[in-house]
């Protein structure tokens, strides 16, 4: 049977939505990069560059050889894939090689996320073994239940949970959550930086040392978001039935119009109430709050409900900051508050405001005459709610028992943190031959050497 | 009645192509941030990158509150639009979210460039209130004459000015020049820079701090500017009638062709005549005089008229900064002369060299049947240049008669300009809590610091 | 004759794809300026990333009057080709806007490259000399050889030499062997810069200023290579006549996926064990070179094979790096080993490992009763790997005969490298008006002056 001319220009439209989305999210990876680096002290920028170069390097090994499988594979297992290994029988009648990229972009996001937790203090090779490991596995499994088909909790199962499954379009759950309680253990057990806490447990200021390269990373991940979210339907060319011009154009366009910018401005002025003076950084942290919020429910939602999420979002961020710092928890990066905290509230969001006509769009290519639970404040009903719920305690669970274990047992091995000298060092002069930068006019020029000596000579 | 396969076709393809439009406007932003952070001293870097990122946060609450409305709401006031506020029926037949988001994307923009006119001297909550009036009012109502189907002084109206409406396809004067005449009501109320200009009025040159972050915008802006200029366009599947293959398509193509490069070696050598060296913040800013100036006339000019412009803009912007500093003006980015010289230039330009057919192409979808007038160099008469000059002089007024009050207004206050002590110490120790850099590798490192007390210590 | 439906669509779409791509490929300009950027020391920074903005400035007024005639005028003359130039009769049947926008983004590229090796110490004016030959002639020469339907090279001539062509898809030869041979005579008529090596012969360590612009610039050359490789099929609407779902979209999305990670990760293995700690710079070269190498073949190869290809060409690129360190030859960027040994071996990889279907998919459309030579080890006979070995040698032969006359010429006129004074002082100060980094906080600040002379006063 030969291809129609419909077909193959409805393969043509969704493989170039799906392909430049693609590559927005890998945006993403170099945003994690200059985040993270701003965010540290120049002593350690080199070594967190390279986590996240490594991650994109390393999860593309990974992720192809069985992260997809795991995460993708079509055999009716509603726990863990089975086939597609080294995409095998790939492509087929159900994907083809842009969503394996799509995917693949999202599977080194993980990793990213959690290299901030364990910032300034991390072996290298520990990095190595479980960025390996998490966006190899234990990323892929959780991606499998909700958004795999044959999924356990997936929304687009044949039989869902509670008739509903859980709605997480994006992945607000399975990638930044998933992300963040790995570094939360991580960060946990190797215990806060030299110095961050004083002899009687008051916070020491550890300011990151580029605040460039923080907004920089903040509007690069801002930009990969378009790709993130609004991505997340795969395929444009979807006409709604019941319509006379909509379509998935039309939602993705909401989606992407559905953005975190509320929460930066609640997170500005909260900080400025707080703290006293406008602070870049916070802003920056709050609009990034708000996106991994919105993350879940970015395609079922109205944009107003957009600005409650953002609102409360900020309010997670800036709440979960002052009750890590009085429990002497150090994420270098605010990635377990950040990602994790504004990630569970936006399960729980998703819940209460998704809006039943969307749900349909979204999850029943706008078929009118299915019916869904959809949000409890919207009349929906408790049935998605409760999925949302169980995606969060699974999720925190799962990544607890496999991740949590791996941490331990670097640390019991003595291969987990680095020794205080290095640390007091830094790791790029330790671990990586030298500093990020080197600013030093002075080698090859005996006139400014000469000057130099002669300045300081009083002898 | 049902969507036909073809709607559902052209929807897909030009939300694609208008989406992906947005996303790199958006990009500008970013670029904005980078120029004007590389720009300034290193002790205002943080402020100056505040303002951009809460531009874009700001500016989505008021641009989806109401500018979005005063722009394109469509009950056929030419004055200013009275209806979609909030995305109230949107989407309709009409607009669909990614306009929205495309239209968002340049509001913010706006703010952006007055953000660099009034560097390094301005107070933070100043800022906000005149970003807000900006990106949600003044601009808006400038788009609504020009770029609304209803506005008095638009092409694509039914019944045009002078039978032909004003041709500023991307906005050389509804973004640039607005965002210019905003500036420089603030920098001349404001005043120079302490130390900017000595006892006797001559200038002293305040370096930017970083010119690796002025290429960096520099290229994003670059970037950026082709969803800025092609997209414009807003649709791409349009067949024109009277050719066997060209459409918007070929449009657009030419639209990202003809460039601002030109400009830029012109700087470059320009330059190199006045002050004997080589500088690339000259020609980067060159570079983006020319994009600046072939905004408005890019779907309608030809390759070779695109290399007119640029020449002519470089010129203005070499001449302009001539002119200011003379008279003791002081605008840190150059955004005056910049977006508001070149800006004006090529409205100008466009009245000058606009070409029958492309004007034929880009309002009337290609309908060679209609007549027009155009370029007067192209012998089109003189209803385009007069309605461009037109557009010139109200945006003079209207910008200035709005933003000049509060300007003043804020000045009298004594909420406008920070203090000299604080201009002095940094707008980032004095607003922000801290510099935007932190270089110095001595805190918890014993070693370094003893180095360092030896060093110094030769009593 | 009117267009019809299907046609407008067609053009859309793939007109949607290539501008897209072409704004990514782009970006790599960016990527190169800031990879420049960060190699080298601080006191040269503005220069290089002055000579990267200049090669799109300059290129684009070469490769509009000429480079595009020369590259891809259809008069059939199989060396160089001689009609549309300033894109005389563009659009056509053949070539709209989109693909000369294309294409001009890649004759930047060229120039970029060979900017790494000379870099540091050579004079302005030379660059801008040579950067307009090469953008404007070297390069479009070889590109009509290789890409051109006339070319005697070219896999797509109706009659193709050894009855296959080269298969260079998207210019591991013509884009990046081509920059680097020209580098590298460049780099040798030069010299090494002083201080490279000691007066023993042995290398100095050169370390590049700051490691976060090195990353930065990677990620950014990766996402372009997205538009780069993938981008090359130019069409996207092409659909495959003896599958059921395939077409030009399922062999983008391999060609995406197919990319130089494993490169990396070896890089970073193997010189963990030569010089004994994990270093960023090395893993971002090692991604490169197996982006490099798997240019030439990304269109027809399986992704193991791309595995494959980047293992070899880390230990090429490391090999190489040995090699010239002995023989005192200086490329501050490794640009020559990099981009020429890398892109040397991805054109003998495709002759290798070239498969037989996905030949005929990227150069006959899909159509099945084709029969072409590919990849010597699949079984295709010697055909292609001879066409692919013939590249090689005349790419070096040209480039060697037309660039090292002109860097010859420069040497002996004393117009090529720069003073020694001027090489210890630093580019940026020099010819540029200063560094591109000014963090003295102290200017305009009294108090600041006031301690730091205190400190420093122990008269």
């Amino acid at each position: 049977m030969e291809m129609s001319w419909e077909q193959s220009i409805t393969y043509s439209i969704n493989t170039v939505y799906l392909l430049f989305s693609a590559y927005l999210v890998f945006v993403m990876q170099l945003g994690f990069a200059m985040l993270c680096a701003g965010s540290v002290r120049a002593k350690n920028a080199m070594n967190i560059m390279l986590t996240n170069v490594v991650d994109a390097v390393v999860g593309s090994i990974s992720y192809y050889l069985f992260g997809f499988a795991f995460a993708f594979g079509d055999t009716s297992n509603p726990f863990i894939g089975t086939n597609f290994f080294a995409l095998k029988d790939v492509p087929n009648t159900s994907f083809d090689y842009s969503f394996f990229l799509y995917q693949w972009a999202f599977a080194i996001a993980v990793a990213g996320i959690t290299s901030g937790s364990i910032a300034e203090r991390t072996q290298f090779s520990a990095y190595l073994v479980f960025s390996f490991f998490l966006s190899g596995f234990v990323y892929p499994v959780v991606a499998h239940w909700v958004w795999s088909s044959s999924g356990w909790l997936s929304a687009s199962s044949t039989n869902p949970l509670f008739a509903s499954g859980a709605i997480d379009f994006a992945g607000s759950g399975v990638v930044h959550m998933v992300g963040a309680v790995a570094g939360f253990w991580g960060a946990l057990i190797e215990g806060p930086r030299v110095g961050r806490f004083d002899a009687f447990g008051k916070p020491v200021p550890m300011r990151g040392h580029n605040a460039t390269l923080v907004v920089l990373g903040t509007f690069l991940l801002w930009f990969g978001w378009f790709g993130f979210n609004p991505g997340s339907f795969d395929k444009i060319l979807v006409a709604y039935p019941s319509t006379t011009n909509q379509g998935n154009w039309t939602a993705i366009g909401r989606t992407a119009v559905v953005a975190g910018s509320t929460a930066g401005i609640v997170t500005l002025f909260g900080r400025r109430l707080l703290v006293g003076h406008w602070d870049a950084l916070d802003v920056c942290n709050g609009v990034l709050g708000g996106f991994v919020a919105i993350t879940s429910g970015c395609a079922v939602v109205e944009p107003w409900a957009a600005i409650v999420c953002g609102f409360f979002s900020a309010w997670v961020l800036i709440g979960l900051n002052i009750v890590v710092t009085k429990l002497n928890f150090d994420d270098p990066l605010e990635a377990t508050q950040l990602h994790g905290g504004c990630g569970a509230w936006g399960l729980i969001f998703t819940g209460l405001f998704a809006k039943e006509e969307f749900v349909i769009q979204a999850y029943e290519a706008g078929d009118t005459s299915v019916v869904r639970p959809y949000g409890l404040f919207m009349g929906g009903g408790w049935g998605l709610l409760g999925c949302q719920v169980i995606e969060l305690l699974v999720i925190l669970g799962w990544v607890s028992v496999t991740m949590g274990p791996i941490f331990y047992a670097q640390h019991r091995l003595g291969i987990l943190r680095i020794s205080t000298e290095e640390e007091i060092a830094g790791l790029d002069i330790s671990s990586h031959g030298g500093y990020a930068y080197n600013t030093h006019q002075e080698e090859n020029q005996p006139r400014f050497y000469a000057d130099y000596m002669r300045m300081h000579d009083h002898s």
